[in-house]
């Protein structure tokens, strides 16, 4: 067991390691010490986002055929938050001192102790509820009237615009609006790396339903979340699906899953699927006295409010789980039959065997050493690689540290030019995985490629 | 001269029209009065901006030799905005009134007049500096040691960020770092539709090169600025290169220019290029006390500070500008020829000419009827086109309404199936602006649109 936990700190320690020195996430403002534990996406990491997000919008917003997109401003007019109860509602019970106004958890300090902070006795007021939600002021007046929120979840610009969305889309239920942004919530105790941060972004659909068909759209939905995983390289026993129990979920859902993960620190919550019944775009209609049913185009007489399920996957945590479940580390048998440069290095290879969709980087240039006849060839092959993958090219050190580098990024290819290539027009191309070398015509490399990649 | 003017507020009342009917952009928060000049992105404008990010990100980073991407948190430390002089400099001038604390630009009022919020006279305080940073508190102490600030550029992150990037990449000078995100001003008027909000999204490079070659770079970015305002759309006679005089510049630029359109409501900036020396670098690395400096990999010894071109993209005002040179309204003189249905409309059709890459949907397919036999033909064919182009299906409404709202959208080729196809296997292509229509056998038809659409 302590084994076990030793482990899973190391795997933790190593990601984080990782993901600073070969350029994946950086901490954030580093240079001055930080940001309570903020983080900046580096050129690899941005890359790697970037995939999640886009592979999400291709296959949930593009090729279906009910669904669309909307991105809405951060900032909403506070009656939102009022509305959904966020005002009221999304707060956690804290306890602050009387002398240093600092405020911690209830829980998290005994008031009979002294104040973590300043070290007083006896300082500690009643616990109360602290909202989580960030507030700032618009305007010139940095009044009470003009105090406005973040969003703490992106939800609520899909049913504040769902009327808008409706009108001129002219969607048939059953059919669901998707949005990609960041969101705010100033947690109490953020860490674990990018699991937990106060700015996150969120991938999220509502999609509406007649209510007679929610069970079925909830299960359907449970699917395509599950087959996500699979995609993004989640092994099924790494995760689990947890049904929240009547009592723990909101008073308005009737079902509620967490997909929890198993994370080096424990198993939490990676993504959520929730039937949300009408609440909100009930709640939005009685406050707004805009009317929010949805007209049966067969039937003009039959309005109604959808029914709502709500699939949210966090980006972040998707990007964490990708580096969790691509970290390898291999024992090497005999390097020199690899074709490698039998140099004296470790014997251990660290490879991220992301699945080639999702790596930053889809191939490597190498050319075997820095003479400009080796150049002269792997240049202007790179240039042309480049304007069809995302590719990189390295001529520094040797080859061996050099695929050590790219296994360590998971680069799907090395492409490697030596002397022979001069002769023969042709390449070595290297398979992350399974280190394989084969020979290709540098006229067919471009279309190798792609048959690889796609 | 009235008339010009009458027609310019006119193309704009028609842009912000057509962007709310069709689904390009709503009022935020609109169903509770909205949020002083705040906008969402509804299904198409999502597209379109999408589009716009993704063709920049391609070109600027994917396809160049000389560029990586990063994407920082919006919430830095707030010493990173001490040392860029943003705390201290970036402000407007305004008037409180200390009757009621609102505040006003200055000059916007008449210290002698009335108070425009309270009415009360001789209220108003000395003209103050007002800082354009909107502010938050972070933590659960809300206290001064909290506040910081949501960003008001995206630059500061990519020298804040300078260091690990280098290392991490090993890039060679000249090269630079891109980032797409948003930033944050408390703009004292914002307006005018999309042109200046206080939650906005930038596109931006700061590109590194030794200080003798700063020149040079300048030029080649002011021409890929171009190149892209080209591929954009825009006209060269709407906008102009506008050289920044020297008092006007910031004290370290040696250069800057505005690219400036010219909107309906006068000619403003669009994009911006400046030089800015070593200015952020310098500074950072003083406050920090970390080495920013460069080494020349052919010289360990020869240390310094890269200077800097930075080219700044606004990326609603992409959309803003897109839409305003796509926008066109043309007589149609003779329907019946063009083969569409002869109902009676107006002879005036709205088309969005948008160049092809831009258009939020490539492909609509358009049943000639409701008719189940024409369904059956054109469903399945729907189903395989969207998993290929950005693809509508709409079957309803007369065929020449469906062709005017795809017009209005910028769809550039409109599918119809008809009696015929259910026979013939072909269908009939359409395209946007020449309204020329082609038949096409439903097996050639991805192949041909393909073709079109790159």
């Amino acid at each position: 067991m302590a084994k076990e936990a030793a482990h899973a700190e190391n795997l933790m320690d190593k990601i984080v390691s990782l993901a600073k020195r070969r350029g994946f996430i950086f901490p954030g403002s580093e240079i001055y010490g930080g940001l309570q534990n903020s983080w900046d996406y580096g050129p690899l990491g941005t890359e790697l986002k970037n995939n999640i997000k886009a592979e999400w919008w291709k296959r949930f917003v593009h090729e279906r055929t009910d669904m669309v997109g909307i991105d809405a401003a951060l900032i909403m007019n506070p009656k939102v938050w009022e509305v959904s109860g966020h005002l009221e509602n999304f707060s956690d019970p804290m306890v602050e001192c009387r002398e240093c106004n600092n405020r911690f958890r209830a829980g998290q300090v005994d008031v009979k102790d002294p104040c973590p902070s300043c070290g007083k006795r006896g300082t500690f007021a009643e616990a109360k509820m602290f909202n989580l939600m960030l507030k700032t002021f618009l305007g010139p007046a940095e009044e009470r009237a003009s105090t406005v929120y973040l969003r703490p979840e992106t939800a609520q610009a899909m049913f504040v615009q769902f009327k808008n969305v409706l009108e001129t889309t002219r969607k048939r239920l059953p059919f669901g609006i998707a949005q990609i942004g960041k969101a705010f919530r100033n947690e109490i105790t953020p860490g674990n790396f990018i699991f937990r941060t106060r700015e996150f972004e969120l991938m999220e659909i509502e999609y509406f339903v007649k209510e007679a068909d929610w069970e079925d759209a909830f299960e359907n939905w449970q699917g395509e979340m599950e087959q996500w995983l699979k995609d993004l390289g989640v092994k099924k026993e790494h995760y689990e699906v947890v049904e929240i129990g009547e009592g723990d979920r909101a008073h308005y859902s009737k079902r509620t899953i967490d997909i929890e993960y198993k994370y080096p620190f424990g198993q939490k919550e990676l993504y959520g699927l929730a039937y949300r019944g009408d609440f909100d775009l009930k709640n939005h209609m009685e406050a707004s006295g805009e009317d929010l049913r949805y007209t049966d185009p067969d039937n003009a007489k039959d309005k109604f409010l959808p029914h709502v399920i709500e699939p949210t996957w966090g980006v972040d945590r998707s990007v964490l789980v990708a580096m969790l479940e691509a970290y390898n580390e291999e024992q090497i048998a005999n390097r020199k039959s690899q074709g490698e440069d039998g140099e004296a290095e470790e014997d251990t290879r660290v490879v991220m065997k992301f699945p080639y969709w999702l790596a930053p980087i889809k191939v490597a240039v190498l050319p075997l050493s820095k003479k400009e006849e080796l150049r002269n060839v792997a240049r202007p092959l790179y240039e042309d690689l480049v304007k069809h993958f995302v590719t990189e090219y390295d001529e520094t050190q040797s080859i061996g540290k050099r695929y050590r580098r790219q296994d360590e990024i998971g680069t799907p290819f090395c492409v490697t030019v030596d002397f022979e290539s001069v002769k023969d027009n042709a390449v070595t191309v290297r398979e992350r995985d399974s280190m394989k070398q084969e020979r290709i015509e540098i006229n067919r490399l471009k279309d190798y490629l792609a048959k690889k990649l796609t």
